[in-house]
């Protein structure tokens, strides 16, 4: 089953990634946008149905995939 | 506007940091998952509407955000 699986930097961690592309971006003249920088991961689980592929998802985005003590993870189940 | 724009490898590029995400996860017992990994961008962009928003977070994406020539973006306007 098709998962996503996104990965974002916690409120009030710090970003310096986004920061560096948000003065990037203002050097060539666009607004300030405080950009934040995350991950994406495609990946296919073999589970039966949607529950249990979201489930297995949420254990290697929490094991594998993010840093919980400063990232926080969404799972998202296609189709 | 809110905007996410994803970056992910085009398909047939090759994604060294999926395959070994693959790796280290198969080394923890699970089966093979094909996890491709791309990049995630949280910001805001000043616009008066969704199109516009669309237009400018497609610009940033092919300037500044991604690599064209190995990676695609899609650009996803928050409400």
């Amino acid at each position: 089953m098709k998962v996503t699986v996104l990965v974002r930097p916690k409120e009030g961690v710090l970003d310096p990634q986004g920061e560096a592309i948000d003065r990037s971006l203002q050097g060539l003249g666009y607004a300030r946008t405080g950009v934040r920088q995350g991950k994406v991961f495609d990946l296919d689980v073999s589970a039966p149905d949607a529950a249990a592929a979201r489930q297995v998802a949420g254990e290697l985005a929490e094991r594998v995939l993010s840093n919980p003590l400063i990232e926080q993870y969404e799972v998202v189940v296609h189709g």
